[in-house]
C-alpha cells in the first residue's frame, strides 16, 4: 500500500503579526515544519507551535532559514557554507529546547525558502546543512527534493532522506520548482494540484511545465499554510488520497 | 579545603565586532557563561566559543539575557514571566545545539545584565527562569547571588545554585549590587577587589559601601572578561587564592 | 464651529506581515501617523503608506517606538533621555526621507505605545522627544494627552501641541489611559465609544472608569487600525460627528 | 594644481561595540561615510559621529548598506532594485535627521561593501541607488568607482559623480577591485599602497593584479578606517601628497 506523509511549514508568526492558519490546518498533516526565530517566529511563537503540533500528535521538524526577517527568508544570502552551518544548528538547538521542555524530540530537518532553494542546487550549502543535523542528531531525517543537491548530499551522510513535492508549485524539465518570480509557478486550480500530487506518488513523475515527465519520489508533500484556500486544499487531497487508496502517514524509515 | 569557582561571561563578539580576551582569560577561570545571540553573541561566535571553551576543559553555561542588543541586555526591558520563559529556553537551547553537535552537555546557567538584576529582586520572574532551566534539565545549576529572589526560586525548585559573588561591584547593606549608574558602583583598584573576593570566600560577608558587613555565600566568582585589566586581575587573584589555600574548581553539588 | 482630526496609527505591516486596514482607513482619517521601522514598519511599507497617505490627502506624521519589534513597542525599555532622543531623531529622519523624495513634508509627531506612555507621565523622557522635534523641525505639532508631561514639554517648548484623546479606550481619574492590561481598558460598544468622544469634544470631559468627570481637550481623536470593527466604527463617527455639527479636519495651530 | 578629497568610513561601532579610529583618522581627512544604522552604526553612534565631523569641518555622506548587521553589509543579497531603492532611501532619510538636527546637510552618498560591488556591476542595482539619490537630493554627490554602473548610472541621472580609488586594493584588469576573498586583495605594504594613489591621482592609470595598466579617475581616495596601521597610513599619504604637490580638499563640482 502506497503511503505518503503531508506537511506543512507552521509557526511563522512573529510577535504582534499573525499568519497562516496554524491550528486549522493541523489536523490535515502528517508533520510541520516550524520556524526557528530568523526569517519567521519569536521564542512565544515556537512555544505555542510545539505544543499545538503536539496536542495535535504530528510530527515536529526544524524549518530553519536565513537570518532575514524583512525578507521572510525569500532573498538569497552570499552565506559561506561555514556561516550556514552554524545558523542552522543554532536554529535546530533552539526549536529543540522546546521541545525537550515538552518531553518530546525533533523529527526532521527541512530548510526554509531561499535556503531550500540554494540547498538543492549548492553541493556545498547541502553539505553544510546536512552536517549540522548529523552533528545535532543524525537520527534525524531530511527533507528534500528527489535528485537535488541536498538528497544528495543527505544520503551520502548517510541520513534518512525524506523526498518531498509541492501540491502547488510547477516544476521545471530538470526537476526544480519554477522560481516564485515566474507568473506559472504557483498552480492555483485545486483540482489540477491534486492530479499533480497522485501522479508524483502514484507513479513518480510529475509533468513539467514545458511539457516534459520528470522523475519524481514523494515521499512527503509541501501543503502550504498561509496561501489562500490552505484548508480548503487540505481537506481535499485528503480525501482524493483516500478515495485514491493511499494511506497518509508520518514518514518512517522503516 | 575551601574551594571556589571562577566565572567569566565570554562569547560576546558579534560579527565583526570583537568583545573581551576570551582566550587569554580561559585559563585563570573554570567555567564559563556564553552569550547566546540575544543580548550578544551570534551562531559563529556560539560555536567558537563553545569549542574554545571544550579545548580549555572549563564547565560551560548559559547566558541568556534580553532581546536588546543595541543595549547589550543592560536596559530593563517590561517582559512578562511568561516572555521571559521562552526567551529563556530559546537561548539555553540554542546555545546546547552547539554543545550536542560537539559531544558535550551544559552545566548552567547564569542570566546577564538587567535580566540579571531583576531576577534577583522579582520573585516572578525568577520563577520563570528557574522554570525555563528545570524544564529544559534540573540536573543545570543555576548561579545566582546568596539571597536573591533568583536563589530562593531555584532552591524551591530543587535546582543546584551555585552563589556567585562579584570581585569587582560594590555591594549595598541589603547584599544587592551597587547599580552601575552609581559613581561608586565598581571597585578599581585589584588589591581591594581581591580582598574583597577572600573575606567573602572565608568569612561568608562583604562589606558594604555604606560600611556595615553583610552575610554572603560565595560558590563561584565573576570575573569580568571585558573590562581593562581583566587579564591581571584574573591571574592576581588566582595568585591570592592559592596563597590563601583556596582551591579553584568548578563547582559541584557533591 | 467646533472641529476636530480624526486620526490613525497605520503602516505598520512589515515585511510580509500584514497589519491593519490602511486602505480601507484612509478615507475616514485627517491625519496619520507612520510606523518607522523600529516597533513596525519596513522600508517598503513606510514608501508604500506615505504614497498612500498622500494620495488620500492626509497629513502626515511620525510614529516613532521602542526599538522592540517582538513587543510592537508596547514594552517598556529602561531607556536613557538622550537614547529616546537619538532614537526619535532617527525615526523622524527616516520617515522623512520618503516625504521628501515624494515632494511632501512632515506634520506632525506621535509618540507609540509604551513610549507614548511614557512620555505622558515622564518629564526627562518627554523632554528627550519634544527636543528631538525641535531639532529637526519646530514647526512640526505634537500629539499629546491633555495636561500630560509631554503636552506640558510641548508647550515650554514652544511646539505646537494637538491634544489627542482615544475614542476606545477607558480613562482614569487623573487623566490618563487604563492601562491595557485592565480588564476594563477597551471600550467594546460602539456607541459608547462615539458618545465619549462627542462629550470630550463638545464638553471638554470624559467620565474616569471609577465614574469622575475628568477635563480633558481633544484637538484629535485616535482611531486605531487594527482593532475588528475599526472601520465600520470610523464610518460611524464620521456620521455622529457630522450629525453633531462637528467639522473634522486636520488640525493647524490657525 | 591636482586636487584629491580623502574620505573614510566611519561610525561603524554599533551599541557597546566600538569600532574604528574614528577621532584620530578625521584630522586626515577631507570627508567622511557614515553608517546609518542597518549594516552598522545605530543612532547614538550617528548622533556621535555626525557631530565629531561637523566639529572636524569635513564634509558628510551617507553610507548606506544591506540590512545584515551580522554580517556586516559584506555579503551580498538578492535584493529587488526596489528593495534597494527604498533600504537606500531610509537610509540617508536616517542620517540626514541627525545632520538637520545639526544644522548641516548631507554632502555625497557612497553605498557600502556588498551593495557598492553590486552596483558596480549591476545596472539595475546600480539605477535604484542614484534614484534614490536623485529622489532625496539631486544636489549630493555620488562616490563611486571609474567606469563603473553605477558612475554610469549617477552621470546619466546628472548626479556629480566623485570617482573613487582605494589606497590599499588590488584592482583586476576590468578596472574592479579583486574580491576581498582573493589572497591577494589587500596592498599590505603602505609605500606601495602610496605608490599606487599617487599613480592613480597623477597619471590616472592603475597596475592591474595581472600585470595590466588600467585607466582610472581618483577624485576621491578611500583610506580604510579600521585596519591596522589606518591611521599611520593616512599620515603617510598626506606627507606624500603634500610632497607631489597635490591639493587635498573635499570634492567639489566646480
Amino acid at each position: 500500500m502506497l503511503t505518503v506523509d503531508l506537511n506543512a511549514d507552521l509557526g511563522e508568526s512573529y510577535g504582534i503579526y499573525a499568519l497562516g492558519a496554524d491550528e486549522q490546518l493541523l489536523p490535515y498533516v502528517t508533520s510541520v515544519n516550524l520556524a526557528c526565530g530568523l526569517h519567521a517566529g519569536d521564542p512565544h511563537v515556537m512555544w505555542t507551535s510545539v505544543n499545538l503540533a503536539i496536542d495535535a500528535g504530528v510530527a515536529i521538524g526544524a524549518h530553519p532559514g536565513y537570518p532575514d526577517l524583512q525578507g521572510f527568508g525569500r532573498r538569497d544570502m552570499g552565506l559561506s557554507a561555514k556561516e550556514v552551518y552554524v545558523y542552522v544548528l543554532y536554529q535546530i538547538g533552539a526549536l529543540s529546547g522546546f521541545l525537550r521542555s515538552a518531553g518530546t524530540t525533533l523529527h526532521h530537518l527541512k530548510p526554509h525558502g531561499a535556503l531550500y532553494n540554494r540547498a538543492a542546487v549548492d553541493p556545498e550549502i547541502a553539505h553544510a546543512i546536512v552536517q549540522a543535523v548529523a552533528d545535532f542528531d543524525p537520527a534525524l531525517a531530511l527533507y528534500a527534493p528527489f535528485a537535488s543537491c541536498m538528497a544528495n548530499a543527505g544520503g551520502e551522510s548517510g541520513l534518512t532522506v525524506c523526498h518531498e513535492v509541492f501540491a502547488d508549485r510547477r516544476y521545471e524539465a530538470d526537476g526544480r520548482l519554477t522560481p516564485r518570480r515566474h507568473p506559472d509557478a504557483l498552480i492555483e486550480d485545486p483540482e489540477e494540484a491534486c492530479e499533480q500530487v497522485l501522479t508524483m506518488i502514484c507513479d513518480g513523475k510529475v509533468r513539467a511545465r514545458t511539457g516534459e515527465w520528470v522523475e519524481v519520489r514523494a515521499d512527503t508533500v509541501c501543503l502550504h499554510g498561509d496561501g489562500t484556500g490552505a484548508l480548503a486544499f487540505a481537506k481535499r487531497i485528503r480525501d482524493r488520497l483516500a478515495a485514491a487508496g493511499v494511506r497518509v502517514a508520518t514518514y518512517t524509515n522503516a
